[in-house]
């Protein structure tokens, strides 16, 4: 373990991705379904989204095991229209449902020129970005959006009403990397919070309040009973704004494909139970794909990106900023750090994997 | 003029209807698209949203007058493919080019479920929001986002290369209003520093840079050579956010049909030259529509709606606020006061429209 990743372990691709697979398989998952699972947790290790990559295949595990997700989904098509159909998840992973989705969208952008997959009874999907990544492969636009378990106040409210409810869009380049587009809807993430305490530090204002409404700089006062508050934050910042990307993921996500939205999603964590109330069938996800050749010719709109690109990197860099990136710049770089030397898990998370290891006989290897 | 309203002047919503009408008939507009783009207007003066009704008028008056807008546009599908195309709007006005594409991708959601409209060759189209407000009579949800004159940094940026670029969504409910958002991607828009500049007022931090690249509270800062930020504005409020909002609206508007992207988007005023490097034709706005039926039973959506905005509302408040809004409330109360009071324009409005009424000799009509 090199200093330069202080209380981390580094594991190569392979590995992760072997471990999380026969940790699937294990629970009933069919392989191929457990390998698209392990690759999409594989897509956050490898590009430094650590909070939604192994360090959540726990939370995974519990639920496979109390039987609250359905290892062997007949995951269905259960109404349509064109460019348009609604999926019924059967319950199953959401790193299983939501790759399968997302083809779905791809094909009706190939028959239609865009498509477009709403899915209820579905759980935790993963990052966002991953799907319209596997857009890319086409060289379709490819969209994502997921509710997700309440967490966030609505504008001026004081109550957790909403996820932190992400969008992700990624557009192809020629000679350029693509953009790659993927970001949740609150001023920032649950896991900043968490993190900020486990290191004993105080959040910015405009993060979160406390469970009286009042803001807070004290990372515990958000995570007993406080919530996140919406991109923007507060008036000042606009925070009106957060609230309405929020409420058009939560609409398209769960109330168009009739899962549950709002305050009732299903809870992605086994010490908490579904809400009192449901609505609907587990949450809901929504998934897009453009096909760029039904708008312009390909070659010529890849062309532009290219240009695009180049010109916002010329920017004029802020006063003590280095340089002006590109949405998808911090991911492509940590995975070619992480290619290269390996990929640095977080003490606790390793301890996590350990306990699934010594419980299941799979064994974990690292470097 | 009653002092409620102060340096106003009240008009009926048909006195700002006539004029406007007139006055783009003035300049050769057919008869239905002078109605139509007057419509687009009116629709902000009537809900409150003052910086784009009447108070554009004159900025349209001159580019008409400098030969600048075609008034009498061919507006043509120049290539497509099931539910999506992609549209040259012959430079004619936005007010005018994007309704006619918003019935466009309308009509495609009808057939396939969904519609995509990417339009270039256009001009400012009025409020973002307007737009999906159209597909809400025909019970689908709908879409619409434009770029606009460079006057945002990207994140980390210290130029302007990005417009305000909002994004308009609505959905319908049942027995409640329907849910309208229409934002910006900046932290705020221009005519919010605008405002403060007029009353010599200071702006709160995160709202813009001057031309250094230097935080400031001074709207003259920002407004001689300096710029707004994005949403979230800095590295704490995730800016990054709002950037990526404007890169998706810039990319899907217009490098998807050809038009001026990012800072060569062709500028909104007539004492600016278009920019010295032209990457496509005029600006671009980009227009869609889902058929709510091809995903789910549209009442049984609709009356959803009902349960998500009644619970929203119930939510507790800040300590402070009064309540939680649904996106669209402000706007909706401002259209019930408005349609009973008359609508208040600000004086400095009032001294153009009377310039435009003397030069044309339509009259001018007020409470």
């Amino acid at each position: 373990m090199p200093d330069k990743y202080p209380n981390s372990t580094l594991f190569t691709a392979e590995q992760l991705r072997r471990f999380t697979t026969r940790i699937f398989e294990y629970f009933g998952v069919p392989a191929e379904d457990a390998a698209l699972a392990a690759d999409v947790l594989a897509y956050s290790d490898e590009h430094g989204i650590d909070s939604h990559g192994v360090a959540r295949l726990k939370t995974y595990y519990d639920l496979l095991k109390a039987g609250r997700i359905n290892p062997r989904p007949d995951i269905k098509i259960i109404r349509g229209k064109g460019s348009v159909a609604t999926v019924d998840g059967d319950n199953g992973l959401g790193l299983v449902v939501g790759p399968k989705c997302m083809e779905m969208a791809m094909e009706r952008a190939d028959s239609f020129g865009s498509g477009w997959i709403s899915v209820s009874n579905t759980n935790h999907y993963g990052a966002a970005g991953y799907y319209p990544v596997m857009a890319l492969k086409q060289d379709l636009i490819g969209l994502s959006m997921t509710n997700t378990t309440k967490g966030v106040v609505p504008f001026n409210g004081a109550e957790k009403m909403l996820g932190t409810n992400p969008v992700a869009i990624a557009f192809p380049a020629f000679k350029e990397p693509p953009v790659v587009i993927d970001f949740a809807s609150s001023a920032v993430a649950y896991g900043k919070v968490e993190i900020a305490r486990r290191k004993g530090e105080k959040v910015p204002e405009g993060w979160c309040i406390d469970k009286e409404g009042n803001s807070t700089h004290e990372p515990a006062e958000m995570m007993e009973g406080g919530a996140l508050l919406p991109l923007g934050s507060d008036e000042k910042g606009s925070g009106h704004k957060g609230y309405c990307l929020a409420t058009m993921v939560d609409v398209l996500s769960a109330v168009l494909s009739g899962a549950n939205w709002g305050p009732f999603a299903t809870p992605f964590a086994i010490q908490v139970e579904a809400t009192n109330r449901q609505v609907g069938k587990g949450i809901g996800h929504f998934f897009g794909a453009w096909d760029i050749d039904g708008f312009r010719d390909k070659t010529e709109f890849k062309k532009d990106m290219d240009d695009w690109i180049r010109t916002m990197r010329s920017t004029r860099p802020l006063p003590g900023k280095k340089e002006v990136l590109i949405p998808g710049d911090p991911e492509r770089l940590a995975y070619q750090r992480r290619m290269q030397e390996g990929i640095p898990v977080n003490r606790e998370v390793v301890t996590s994997l350990e306990s699934m290891a010594a419980s299941t006989g799979i064994p974990l290897q690292h470097l």
